[in-house]
């Protein structure tokens, strides 16, 4: 069966994750596309060689006959909406974080879903489908290490444009740890701290870079983490878990080795992109495949609540320079 | 387009191609099979849920009208009278290594594909859809390392079967050393010679193990290889490009380092098939879009008789323990 | 010249240091020494073959017109009063850390070489003199790395004995980092917080552990050090310097690299005596030579004070759980 | 006791030795120097701040009463009659590699040790005392790799002058790994073969560069080194050992780990004496001790011999491209 799918938004994202789907992906086609900037959507059908309808707008692309899933890849502040409705089309729907802008809007997804009585979302943290982070998580279930105690992690990018500024770093940046820490330990947050060590002089002036961030979990275990945007010599994200009997650090990501001028080196990568690549490979299939079989999994929207309210707290923790303390509503059994 | 495949050889590399045609790749359908044992064929049928049709024999097989395309799995002595087969009937092949078990059996190959006109056949040499050697290929084409000089490399396997003898140190393991530093150096074998060290407790008493292969290339460039097929710990790929500007190494398989029991680690793989997994995909998947889109590439039939050439003077050196030259023939511009 | 050492207190590293003395350093003679339990100190000289004087007590082996320098390796609460003696007496004297085991008792050393007019101590922060740690100073000062923004650090042990007590991961365990990034950075702490993550099960019952302590120095570097005594898996020095323009990680003691039993690894050191001989080498050696030339370095009655300052505060946050700062008086011009 | 040594010799390396004597090890003192060059001899006197006696000759300074001990750091062709006349007036002799120029000039100093019934000589293989090889040393006498059946090596300089020519790769170069392998292994040498690769652009006319020998033991190992001396990027040693349970390699010289500029990288060092500077050290302790305490061990004139017919016979092999046999005359019971 092949999973005939709506595309909502076109930019950059959205154009990868079709070009994906058309060409690296098994049982799934693009159908239908729509973007605000209706040329733009045209013009990707035009590149990927679509045979796909473009829609004036994402609603009516939902609701169309012969669309059977849809992927929310628009702006931020549009997910909300498309989400909601495609649940009430009853039609699975694979979101690009965040979920929602607000906890609240996260949380009129939740109790749509939760109406709707099956699991219809998907929320785009694609972390979880990378080779090294699941490896990390087979090692933690299978407490080779012993309980987690810590964790320490870096989220650096060479470098990021004028209009990125302090809470992006927790809203576009951290995000990712935000749910990553979460599905790796099986655990929610407890607090949450951050600290701004000495600005670098390669940071715009609306943005505090590097940040520390210091999250507390439920079963205690502590988390620091470097988030640091214009670190200028790459992309580079680390992770370190400490348990009683050891620790693993995630893999670099694969280089050939030289010597060479005076250095022993590989690689560091440029572009988050190539890093995740095959880990958005991975988690649009399971969602194809998820779609195909009527039975979806991966990150769901309790997890992408949660980390919106994990995520609104530290910006909270940033302003105030305080340990701020984070509350989770119970989690409903339908999330169990 | 979905090309339509049929196979011929349902053992465990068969069954394994199968699988991911059917199960990852894009535009591949399996529509017929075959094995000398008819039970094992219908019974991989069966375990993929193919729709497939289950053929008394090969030739059958190949002439079938809704067959696209051949896949040649079956025992190696077979493979030469199928891929001939195949080209009779006008249909691309996919063979497996060794393209024939002679080199005269390779050159009857050459003279049919030659004869029907374009490129028929891909061999099965799956190392130059490796993402570390595609990387080593790139650095040396990009004459980063200058011109390469010398490559240091290794095969090992943690055991082999009792029936692994010593010639099958050159026909079954070191045959992708042969094709991939023809490929990697854009160069043809002049010269073969075989060193035994000390034999290894663990080695079957008609294996020679391990066996230090040492070759001259044209250009001159010298290539040493240990073939080490009992070397207990893992199964393990080392590659080292020494050129005049420096030198590089094929990457490690990822692994998470740990920090554990007083050692710093990481895994080593233990099965050639997690090796080369990723491999295998992208090797089939380039057959399957190259006979979709009428012009198929990768290593060619010359590639496999060149192969088979070096293997043979090879297996002489094993056994004269002289320098023994390699003479290759003329290549035909048709394999230009 | 031969610099004529007396030894107070010939514990285990009284022990060590008098056989680095006696059998790998040069210009140093130990010539007296004396220990709380006077047969340990003649079985000691015994033992390295000194033809050594044992002194009933300190202040007399001080006194004693045939010792050049003094060497405090006697328990903490002890070494202020030897300190003081040997200014008195106008003797060099290198003092192990604590320098005192308060902050006041270093307010009256350093009261005390003021008015002896010239530097008379070296504090035994070994670290300073390790080649790693070196190799880190010179990139810093050097400013390969750009301004420093952030240090992550873990001071891990395999394990430690029940007498082992909370307060003793920042006064026997941290104070070496508290040094070694004062000196590092050329920079004073500002603030100190104590984070408890989990408990592993193999502390015992007196002991909080692991504990992340966060620093901040006053040019606004911020510092997390992960001080985790009951590591079970080796002994384990990390320290990460962030800076502007890139990263530098302190190398790995040095190890063969292993392929065995499925594992690519290299060992892991169990003893600090192991991962800091060297520089104790250096370290005494610095000292015999500073002696022997009159004009002796290192670090200084200032260092140790500032270590003790910092020290007691981080003992003040692991009670309070708060952020607590850290005030440093004002550096007296000799000690510029 | 202080050893008085008079040093016969003070070009580079004579001079380095005798700073380490007289400012990093302990128990040795120079007393008297000579060259062939007289004025050099007195310069580097001044420079070390010596009180030591400048000879008109060699034979003198070995006669000399206040002479305990004698270092020939000399031109290679003048070694063995140094030697000999130290033997002859009862003195130990720490000779720099070559012990002699000839194997018969080698075999003479053996007789005349012999003669005196003890061991006078120690031969300047400082890689013995490295600490990487020490540790390589113990693994395999631990047997922890199981029988050693093969080692892979590379010798690899950044550059050589034009005076370097073809055969000192072997006498220069490579005479350091002869010793090496036989005191690792335990073992003989049984036959070396040269192979020349296709030579670098950044060899001078006169040397063939790169070039790989190859080695076999008596008891069978295999080990083929590759001896680059133009490759630019470093100088770096390399040694692999592979053993029937698993392999060792050599650890790489200690460097801080950087994360800059879009690589991960490590230094590789530039100069073999900061790479062997710590062997050297402990080398010429050794030496020390050993006339401190009338008997000296290390590399023994059995050992220079050994290495020189071994180097004799791969010169041969370099010119014949043939396999050649390397005949050890039986080794007398004094160097068992």
């Amino acid at each position: 069966m092949t999973v005939r799918i709506g595309v909502i938004g076109t930019g950059m994202i959205g154009e990868e994750h079709s070009r994906r789907i058309t060409q690296t992906l098994t049982d799934g086609e693009i159908v239908a596309v729509t973007d605000v900037n209706a040329e733009q959507a045209q013009r990707m059908a035009d590149n990927l060689g679509l045979s796909a309808k473009v829609y004036d707008n994402g609603q009516d692309l939902i609701k169309a006959d012969d669309v059977d899933a849809v992927l929310v890849t628009s702006w931020g502040p549009t997910h909300e909406e498309y989400v909601l409705a495609a649940i009430e089309a009853g039609k699975y729907v694979f979101c690009e974080k965040p979920l929602a802008t607000t906890a609240e809007g996260c949380r009129n997804i939740i109790d749509a879903e939760i109406q709707a009585g099956k699991r219809m979302v998907q929320v785009g943290f694609m972390r979880r489908y990378d080779s090294g982070y699941k490896m990390m998580k087979d090692v933690i279930d299978a407490n080779k290490l012993g309980e987690p105690l810590m964790i320490h992690a870096a989220h650096r990018n060479p470098e990021v444009p004028e209009r990125y500024v302090t809470p992006m770093a927790i809203h576009d940046t951290l995000i990712h740890e935000l749910d990553t820490f979460r599905w790796l330990l099986d655990d929610d947050y407890k607090s949450a701290q951050v600290i701004f060590p000495r600005k670098t002089r390669h940071a715009h002036s609306k943005v505090e870079d590097p940040q520390m961030v210091l999250l507390e979990t439920v079963k205690g275990v502590r988390i620091d983490v470097e988030v640091f945007v214009n670190c200028q010599y790459g992309y580079d994200i680390q992770c370190s878990v400490v348990g009683e009997e050891g620790i693993a650090n995630l893999p670099e990501p694969q280089s050939l080795q030289y010597r060479q001028a005076g250095k022993l080196s590989s690689d560091i990568l440029q572009d988050w992109k190539k890093r995740f690549n095959d880990a958005f490979d991975v988690e649009l299939q399971a969602f194809i495949d998820g779609v195909a079989n009527g039975e979806i999994g991966g990150p769901s929207s309790w997890d992408g609540y949660a980390a919106a309210i994990a995520g609104d707290v530290c910006v909270k923790a940033q302003e105030s320079g305080q340990i701020e303390s984070i509350e989770m509503p119970e989690r409903p059994g339908f999330y169990a």
